[in-house]
């Protein structure tokens, strides 16, 4: 297995709703991921895209073919990949299998989404579809109400009063809206306090507006190349060297295990046993806070915290630069925003650029191993591991 | 590169408008193949699955980790590909490299669409997505006129009458329908006559119903192992040796180089270099015949007949079985149907049935080696080469 590495990432700015088209913003970053990995457009021999909405946000699909074209990358293969929230790192794991298995030495991948522009309601109904549409989205199960009841069974289930948990995951919130401040590209600039959360619209019980990730429209695109080519092209390439992937069913067919994802457990336990290393390892996490009850739920199995604990470790500071593990620094989710398919790759290049130390005041000084969690629907989960190279 | 095999393949009726859902006909077919292949679920490592229409057939995306759930493979992963009508054999393609690589040994892999359920006019307004929805579709161009504008450019450019070429193509569904008739999976199990065709409703000028292919709903599903599994399940595998991929962008792109499609001519060099094999190897195809004038472009482009003369070829019989290459004796898009995501892996199940000696009275007797064509969109296409392997 040949060693793969990234050596230019290219992020639009993640915002409200936008008047460009999904190929126009993909095409954006990847020209910027492009020139800094100073290579031309034509050296690409592949392209893999993530996007879930293309069809219901600008009715159009395919975007792949286009955009390889566009920005002048003609004839490479170009595949759409779609797992929910998670279908940009899909496409990164998959380029990732394609480089280190040799077939390919250069690779675009990246992630797009005008999940803004389709409207909040309309974004909500469209979004279930990446539920069970069958039996559970026509009960209600929408996925603040998924989280909703996650964090009700948390509670129960760790024994943390709800009172307490709602205020440790107000903190979350209020920490990725104070480190997205600094993120230029973040859709929301804003500081906000606990009692801002607490005092918000309720969406879902105990859910309130604060406890969730806008939809953004966005894209983000990074660079991959087999280490050989990575050496011709940077002295500072960010190595991935471990990637897991795993899918659950439909909630109900979890139920045994929740307020736990078992495709994480199944998925992470994959990645840090192809990159030999531990939790304790990581210096730097980038994990999916599409609600403050989900950042909890990932970071304990991550196995950042105990089971139980992760509230109180953020409220401790543990999850700050700083701390034990900082996370989300790039504002996350909830403050850098959520253009599904954007989503992964977005995590990614934050990390690249941690390892680079190129972060400015929200860089995690000394940071050499980063990791990416992304959570798809219900159930798909995808990490990636990566490692300063030089 | 390890060798990859085709061990099983599985395959429901391929049908007009169903009640069963998309994750129902996927896993339909997929314990087929299971059983054919004489493995269990929980043995498939990953799962790869085509589809476009999920989303609008029946407010479904996301398939994939409800079908791996749902047919015991738990917890693998799960991916969905998106690139039109070419979906499903970019899944196969994928989970070919993933086998190659050595990342895995058994892979599921298939593809299920219920574009029959979305009834002709919405499918037609909603396959429209996989065109350039921002300039081209607006200005008309569905697939029946992208088509039918073709079959202009190919009378013009090669000075075949178009009474003439209408004429070829209507026998070429004739030959297809023929076919049909003979495979219990086929939609339409119905002779037709050159003079149906011609006295047809007209769709698209000079396109008429009889050369456009149905919308169907269905599922195809193989399974893939590394050679050395292979051994261990079947004294008769199928190896895919040639795998080729690449996209043209809109069609407006491509005016240069059309009737031809340039990413096919692209992609099948890239399989035949890979295979070792000229278009004089190959014994049976499965090819892209979602209109009769698609039959005539692809045929060319892959090499088996002078540009300009395939409609005569046809004519001559050499398209059938006995002549120099027969095309689409499982009836092909226009007879078995087109499902969309489901097509490709559909072609590959039926060119390992031909290669195994499993087709009954449409069997072409003694093939050695077949390819698939399968064409999404206006510009994405994969081809993938097999030989028989024992």
């Amino acid at each position: 297995m040949k060693k793969v590495a990234i050596v230019g990432a290219g992020h639009t700015p993640f915002t409200f709703a936008t008047e460009k088209t999904s190929v126009e913003l993909f095409s954006e970053a990847a020209m910027d991921a492009i020139n800094e990995a100073n290579i031309k457009a034509k050296d690409i021999q592949a392209l893999n895209l993530g996007n879930c909405l293309g069809d219901f946000s600008e009715g159009q699909a395919m975007l792949q073919s286009y955009v390889a074209n566009d920005i002048g990358a003609f004839n490479v293969p170009a595949t759409r990949f779609e797992g929910a929230c998670a279908s940009g790192s899909l496409a990164v794991r998959d380029a990732f299998i394609w480089i280190a298995s040799g077939f390919y030495d250069l690779v675009l991948v990246g992630g797009v989404e005008r999940a803004a522009s389709i409207g909040t309601s309309l974004a909500t109904r469209t979004f279930a579809m990446f539920t069970d549409s069958h039996y559970e989205y026509p009960a209600g199960m929408t996925f603040p109400a998924m989280f909703g009841m996650l964090t009700h069974l948390y509670s129960k289930h760790y024994n943390v009063p709800l009172e307490k948990l709602k205020e440790q995951m107000a903190n979350i919130s209020v920490q990725s809206h104070a480190y997205g401040i600094h993120n230029p590209n973040a859709q929301f600039k804003k500081e906000i306090t606990v009692e801002n959360v607490l005092k918000g619209f309720m969406v879902c019980s105990p859910l309130q507006l604060l406890d969730c990730c806008p939809f953004t429209d966005g894209a983000a695109v990074i660079v991959l190349a087999s280490e050989e080519k990575a050496k011709e092209l940077t002295d500072k390439p960010v190595y991935i060297t471990g990637v897991g992937q795993s899918s659950s069913g439909r909630l109900s067919s979890q139920k045994d295990h929740l307020p736990r994802i078992k495709s994480r457990e199944v998925s992470i336990k994959q990645a840090y046993d192809m990159a030999g290393i531990t939790p304790n390892d990581v210096d730097v996490c980038e994990l999916h806070d599409c609600f403050s009850i989900a950042s909890i739920i990932a970071a304990e199995s991550l196995g950042f915290f105990e089971f139980g604990t992760a509230g109180d470790a953020w409220a401790k500071g543990e999850a700050k630069i700083g701390g034990k593990i900082p996370i989300n620094v790039s504002g996350g989710l909830k403050s850098k925003g959520h253009p599904i398919g954007a989503t992964g790759p977005s995590q990614v290049a934050e990390i690249y650029h941690q390892l680079r130390g190129e972060c400015g005041v929200r860089q995690v000084e000394g940071a050499k191993i980063g990791i990416t969690d992304t959570l798809g629907g219900d159930g798909v989960i995808c990490n990636l591991i990566m490692e300063k190279g030089w």
